[in-house]
């Protein structure tokens, strides 16, 4: 039985329907995000990450030596630092650590490899700022999910220093839509189905193969990559991205875990000031990364705004 | 790379080699148990539990009002209270839990159901002696893990209040060993392989079907148990069980939590004392039971002994 927050959402996302035009997509995602109010006690600075547009978004409870680097969702042609602005506050007050989120280039406008460029290019800035990879996260959720693990592998091939770990939220990994929960799921998921998967993913693409590793991870070898956790709502088409993502990187040898959400829907987080299972998924997220980061309670590197 | 302390143990295993004689294996597992002192504050008391040869451990730090019951691995045929005596106190400890341990009869003198109706006996026993089963932890190890899956299965099934939560340590559940790990990890595995898997099966079945859904709960419909842990190791050939299991459960939108863990081998919280990557399982294992039953700071129910 799902609870009463979870179909006030869904009656929410049922009243605005999202819209073929891209523009007005745009908008309804980023209005899901503004419809929060920001609490008072957070500070939001706009920041250059080498080239690309970001947001720093610090809480009293961050330490600034700790950063969780953030990739929005939005199927690679949506999302911004507006719609997921009032998520990153609560990441990283669960956190304790600082959010730097990235405006990455969008498709259709800007196909792969734009977006993971971007986001290598944010990760570099971090360590060009003197931060330490072991007090950095990766994370994304939803196609941004995909993008972090672009990212890790592409340091990895590259031998970067790696991220401390990894947190996925509704990882989108499969671009081709393989996945068997794309149909056993598709009459219980409110807002991703395999047509607009196929939409999406033509527009990251445009003409590139969608078994590229870089686009869809699923295809990638995972060896060596840090911990990750992987959270999933049951009630999503995606379900297999995250159930298959969890057995490769097992079977790589990665430390993963895995949590599926009861009756929670893609990217259920970003619902989280009327949602406890949004806010506990965080808090998870958070404990997950104060135990992968030391407990945060040691101020190392008052740097903040750095 | 693995550690070395996970290679020390690997080479206890192999200058400890299984004997094809029963008493011998049994000796044997009984002995790596034996192998490490019980701590000195620990309370081990023996119980008739409905029946079935049981054992309380109690440490100081366990709310008696909070009990991990657990079904001890050894694939139906091996195993005891002595062989697990030492991981129940550490359980306890991190769970802030007493722990009963069950001597379920074992194959092949007592093939399916036996080991099951033992199990349930065991916890019918606890909520006769008033436990609410929200304070109630269902465990098990490899095949104590399959067999706790069974029993909440048929506590379901006959209408009876489930326990709170459910922690698998190296399940086993597919005894037909269909999973892709059976020969992926087999190289990599010093415990299991399918040969060895394959008599153990028999031995329990006793001519019964493997797919039947008590026997290798692979094939149940999970829908409607509480939330599970399931922990395993990445070099293990029982991998697979695991990761089918989390997708089984996730499918069927149960609350499960996956933890693979790189480089661990089978059952491995056994060697707890000698392994930091035990020590860690067996606190994670902690941290997830007492999220579920509550901080256990408060003593609601001081029945030591009951």
């Amino acid at each position: 039985m799902a609870g009463t927050e979870i179909e006030a959402i869904r009656a929410l996302l049922a009243a605005s329907p999202r819209s073929s035009n891209l523009a007005e997509r745009r908008e309804r995602l980023d209005g899901f995000g503004a419809h929060y109010p920001l609490p008072h006690d957070v500070t939001v600075a706009p920041v250059d990450a080498g080239g690309v547009p970001a947001e720093w978004t610090v809480t009293p409870e961050a330490d600034p030596a700790r950063v969780v680097l953030f990739l929005h969702g939005g199927g690679y042609v949506s999302g911004s630092l507006d719609s997921h602005r009032h998520m990153m506050a609560e990441t990283g007050r669960v956190a304790r650590a600082r959010t730097l989120a990235l405006a990455y280039r969008l498709a259709p406008e800007h196909p792969f490899p734009a977006a993971l460029d971007d986001a290598l290019a944010g990760y570099r800035f971090l360590l060009e700022s003197g931060l330490s990879p072991d007090n950095i996260v990766l994370s994304g959720e939803s196609a941004g999910g995909g993008l972090a693990l672009a990212t890790a592998l592409s340091l990895r091939d590259a031998g970067l220093p790696l991220p401390r770990c990894l947190w996925l939220a509704s990882p989108w990994v499969d671009l081709e839509m393989t996945g068997a929960s794309m149909d056993t799921k598709a009459a219980v998921d409110p807002l991703i189905q395999r047509e607009y998967l196929t939409e999406l993913a033509e527009a990251y693409r445009a003409g590139r193969d969608a078994a590229n590793p870089l686009i869809s991870p699923l295809h990638a070898d995972l060896e060596g990559l840090p911990p990750m956790l992987i959270q999933v709502g049951t009630t999503e088409t995606l379900l297999d991205d995250s159930l298959r993502l969890a057995g490769l990187a097992a079977s790589a040898d990665v430390a993963v875990t895995l949590q599926a959400w009861p009756h929670m829907i893609h990217a259920w987080h970003m619902f989280y000031p009327q949602l406890a299972e949004g806010r506990q998924s965080l808090a998870s997220a958070g404990a997950f990364i104060r135990a992968h980061l030391g407990d945060g309670t040691a101020v190392r590197h008052p740097t903040i705004g750095a």
